[in-house]
């Protein structure tokens, strides 16, 4: 193991108050991830308020200072980040695209409403941008999750028991330039690479969706000849690296075990990892291998 | 309608026998287009001989002279085809990467057996194409189902009563480079696209599962905002042409329309048609329009 912290120890929670000069507001969408940047704040005396977006982020948010939205309530965000003195914020965690009749259009939202129409096109990463800048013309500081907590980055190397053989870095090599391929037309940031035999490339569906597909694939035997494959997950150039990075957890694992893959490959400092050492330690079980990919090998 | 055949005639099936010289052969995948081929050299007193493959052919073959033969057999390919003539060679019909357990191999294979081994790594174009060079190589000539057949070759323009809207148009554009752009990775030749949002992307999985995968993102609600979208379908660049032309069909409109798109484009006279009256007659009903881009669209 060649990376900084050791798998069954707890990660250092510092948060990186350089960057964060008052109290943190934290955009929480799926998944633990805004849970865990609350903690390492709280541990470190910042003081949080977490905008939670109804139906997707965790119950878990109300053990802080919260405040429920529903989406299109862009006046209820503005007043809670005020009220709470939050100038500092951190975007985080999956979201979907909702469906029209799930959004409510608050005051705020229609002072916002070009704003508002200017999201109904494009990729995620068009969007997600204009998130940003919308914020950041509104007064706030938006931070990557990364930035205010560097733990939650994958760092460079193997970081579980098994290493990727030749076979597997031969894949991953292919598997970074299709995914920067694709990354020009802002699309997905994940693909399966077998043998040279791309099984699978992400769109819309998401990462977990796609392994389920790999999955299906080997089952219908039309993956036959290749060998087990790896997943690759890298941010796609020009990626709106705040708001949107790609991240791994233990679904991810359960999943790549499923498709009978042999690893998973990511752009080392730039893939978020959720649960660090439930994700390692189901990697390790289930005889799968992390990767940081340094940029030479990204990028290639 | 801008096509050189009106919708409710019924094609001329005239084998174009400028380039068959001698009886033809057929090794048969998946699909109507064999017994289509066939019926069109029947109908121009060209003898055929159909080698299906078992597990993938249609039964319908066996109205034809016919061998069946297992993945592997290299040798039985060989003395059906020797002892009906044919030189003459269309390869047709989709097939799934065979599981090792169901190849046969035969004294054909034994003697085949370096170009088998070659056939174990690469994307679907590598193999193909090897494929194509083994029969040229051992005396064959390999013909395009379109060269022979060309009814079978999608036509330039709008072949349904429903034109694309200046949005599917945006969309078949972006659509057309996002394919180019997989090609060089020698990947899927389809991509669904929505307002500029890319919902899918064919690797694996095949055209029908992806558009499968259109309908569920849709009902997930995960395209929300988008409009319909548009399925472009392709040739690689550098693509084998002569046994893997894209294809579209009645099932392509039938999953289409359960997606809930607008249309189907592809690029005119490289992408066959496989049952053009059918195809057109459900396109119609589900209000799809079926567009073949002329190449200044799909090279742009």
């Amino acid at each position: 193991m060649s990376h900084r912290r050791a798998a069954d120890s707890q990660p250092s929670e510092a948060l990186k108050t350089t960057k964060v000069t008052g109290p943190l507001g934290i955009i929480a969408g799926r998944g633990s991830l805004p849970v865990m940047i609350a903690n390492a704040a709280r541990a470190d005396n910042v003081p949080v308020h977490i905008v939670g977006i109804q139906g997707e982020a965790d119950s878990e948010i109300e053990r802080f200072p919260h405040t429920w939205i529903k989406w299109g309530e862009v006046g209820k965000v503005f007043s809670a980040l005020d009220k709470s003195g939050c100038k500092d914020l951190v975007i985080i965690g999956g979201v979907t695209r909702p469906h029209i009749k799930n959004v409510r259009i608050d005051f705020g939202a229609v002072k916002a409403l070009p704003f508002l129409l200017s999201l109904r096109k494009g990729g995620d990463d068009r969007i997600l941008s204009r998130i940003v800048r919308f914020f950041e013309q509104n007064g706030y500081r938006v931070h990557g999750a990364g930035d205010v907590l560097p733990e939650l980055l994958v760092p460079e190397g193997t970081l579980t028991r098994l290493s990727p053989s030749a076979d597997d870095k031969a894949d991953m090599a292919l598997a970074f330039k299709v995914v920067r391929a694709l990354g020009q037309f802002d699309i997905g940031q994940a693909a399966v690479i077998a043998s040279g035999y791309v099984l699978a490339l992400e769109a819309a569906e998401g990462t977990d969706a796609m392994l389920e597909r790999c999955a299906e694939i080997k089952r219908r035997g039309r993956s036959h000849g290749t060998g087990p494959g790896v997943l690759v997950k890298a941010p796609k150039p020009g990626q709106e690296e705040r708001v949107d990075m790609p991240t791994i957890g233990p679904e991810t694992m359960l999943k790549a075990a499923e498709a009978g893959l042999s690893g998973v490959a990511v752009a080392a400092q730039r893939v978020l990892i959720a649960d660090y050492n439930r994700t390692l330690e189901i990697a390790n079980e289930r005889k799968l291998f992390i990767y940081g990919a340094p940029q030479e090998e990204t990028d290639a």
